[in-house]
């Protein structure tokens, strides 16, 4: 097992990368100073983990919630039937919530307990590969809003993170692709070494081997934490590990939370960032193309859906977090391995891209 | 005007208190860095102050929410009338939200700009005695949830708070008694001579003399303000500002949201903890009687209501925040001007206590 230290004034936290390691009750122990448990998954998970978890809980005060699946549940609503058995089950502020689950049950369980009583401890226990390289790692917790994407939410950071690489070894092929889309990420902002390993072993990452798994997710963790360790409430850095996310984002709301994945928008995000720093004069055609060709390889998409237009796309850009009093701002890439900060785009241009890209191939 | 300051590392601000503040618009240029501002208040508030807050606020890209008044509207469902306006106006991260109104508004306000995009500034103005002595001074915010009072919500600090003693000119008169609950609060758990000043001055506070209001804002912020630099979020000392809020909570939510005034539950949730207090020995039958005497003055209940029973009152308060593991705790008097910390009660001991005070005079 391998331990990354998240290094946060007074928040700090560790991540442990292993194998089978959600089932070594010490982790819990080590972590959980309450009587009172509240473990939240959801329905895809509850039948291949949760027991394994759940033995590993003896002599504490279990709960436990069982939420649907998919990004479309990562609502206001939802998140109710958390507060709801905290509060019927008497759960006081002492208690810990433990996130078993991907990116959604994360962030739901992380804003539940960020919200719960002004605040409990939570742990998280990630499930997916997208979970472990990037949502559970730097405190961003919420829930969507039907105008927009993580709108409600609280940076809140786990007391811990325990990523099992087992549990990779029983997630589907689409949702194993959907989180290359956040490894290839790291790459491409910030470890241009990273991104050249990728071009080499994206097979091995495809076939699920192991050692290749576990070395991509403690590169990507170790990427992350280094960034939010910089700029835990992102007034800087931080803002650039959201490449490809505006565009992203739009899709994913634009398409109705659950349709394309979230990992899959970010593909095809990024995709178009490259082409926008393209025309910005900053990347050269052969590298966009090394871009595209690598999420091709790794099995994800790389053009906006159809059915939607250029005008939808700016509509829902302009309620993104990265804009300044209502001007569209973007992370696009100087090269790969080096990110800008958010810069305000010119309409025209993010038009004209995003004309040239629609709807066939980018 | 007078300022205090609230001392907490990286997160410390102003309050000021004054007469006709609110209507000085340096104070706003102060400490507005956007170009956006949501106002929210409520529909007792707007015809008397929005206009004149909105005539500070020329020059900015202004939006408002009028929410409906009272303490049943402290719902999600209410919150998210602001989320939905804020993001129609495509309010971004950087927009400032300015809570005008009494301890709901600034609760609900605070709590949105804690969530919204996870996290914006906001400035509160506080338009009631009890916000302005007590609910303003310490980020704590939220709302109500079904099965308790403020059980979903944030610790999240204002930029500034602007207390205009003018405006309790126009407070109705429950409503000055109900914040008077508060003021004394501050003498009973650690300020006896303040106590003895009140016992002095209560009819003058009542008669609204500008002087006497102005000197027990001040005093009740300076040791709130103490409180909270100590133990910002409540793992120590802070909890004794909850002196009577159990008992007071649960007769919130046992009468239904907005049936009986916060402070109003305070009063008499105060009564049954000196009445508790000397049942442990610590406060003499006199004192007791002081402590009564003066919430009547102040024109406060002092009795639980008829209809709640003392098996629905233990029912409510074991869902209390500072409840550990399901013990119900509560904060006591050892004389006047000293609480105790939460300790755990003999549940006979709270019955035999409510089942006394119930359902005349205690």
């Amino acid at each position: 097992m391998l331990t990354l230290q998240v290094d946060l004034a007074g928040r700090g936290y560790p991540i442990y990368i292993g194998s089978g390691i959600s089932e070594n009750r010490d982790l819990y122990l080590a972590h959980i100073k309450s009587k009172q448990v509240l473990v939240v998954t959801n329905q895809t998970i509850a039948p291949l983990y949760l027991d394994k978890v759940l033995s590993c809980l003896s002599g504490y005060e279990v709960g436990q919630v069982v939420l649907p699946d998919g990004e479309q549940f990562k609502t206001w609503e939802v998140l109710n039937q958390i507060f709801d058995t905290l509060l019927t089950r008497r759960f006081g502020r002492s208690a810990t919530l433990v996130a078993l689950g991907g990116g959604v049950i994360g962030d739901m369980g992380g804003f539940a307990a960020a919200c719960y009583q002004r605040g409990i401890p939570f742990i998280q226990i990630p499930t997916t590969l997208l979970a472990q390289v990037d949502s559970s790692v730097g405190g961003k917790t919420g829930v969507n809003h039907p105008l927009g994407k993580n709108m409600i939410g609280a940076f809140y950071q786990p007391k811990c993170v325990i990523a099992d690489t087992n549990v990779l070894m029983t997630l589907d092929d689409r949702q194993l692709s959907a989180g290359l889309a956040e490894v290839i990420k790291y790459g491409l902002i910030r470890d241009s070494r990273f991104f050249e390993w990728l071009e080499q072993n994206i097979d091995d990452l495809l076939a699920r081997n192991n050692g290749a798994l576990s070395y991509a997710i403690e590169r990507s963790c170790r990427n992350k934490a280094e960034v939010v360790a910089e700029d835990e409430t992102e007034s800087g850095v931080r803002a650039t590990l959201n490449l490809g996310h505006t565009f992203g984002h739009a899709i994913e709301t634009g398409m109705g939370y659950g349709e394309v994945l979230h990992g899959e928008a970010v593909a095809i995000g990024t995709c178009l960032a490259a082409e926008l720093s393209k025309r910005l004069g900053w990347l050269t055609e052969k590298q966009v193309e090394r871009i595209v060709n690598l999420f091709i390889k790794a099995k994800l998409p790389v053009s906006p859906p159809a059915g939607m237009s250029a005008g939808q796309f700016i509509e829902l850009m302009s309620v993104d977090k990265k804009n300044v009093d209502g001007e569209i701002r973007l992370i696009l890439l100087k090269m790969i391995g080096e990110a800008t900060l958010p810069i305000a785009v010119d309409t025209k241009l993010l038009r004209q891209t995003l004309e040239f890209c629609l709807p066939s191939s980018c």
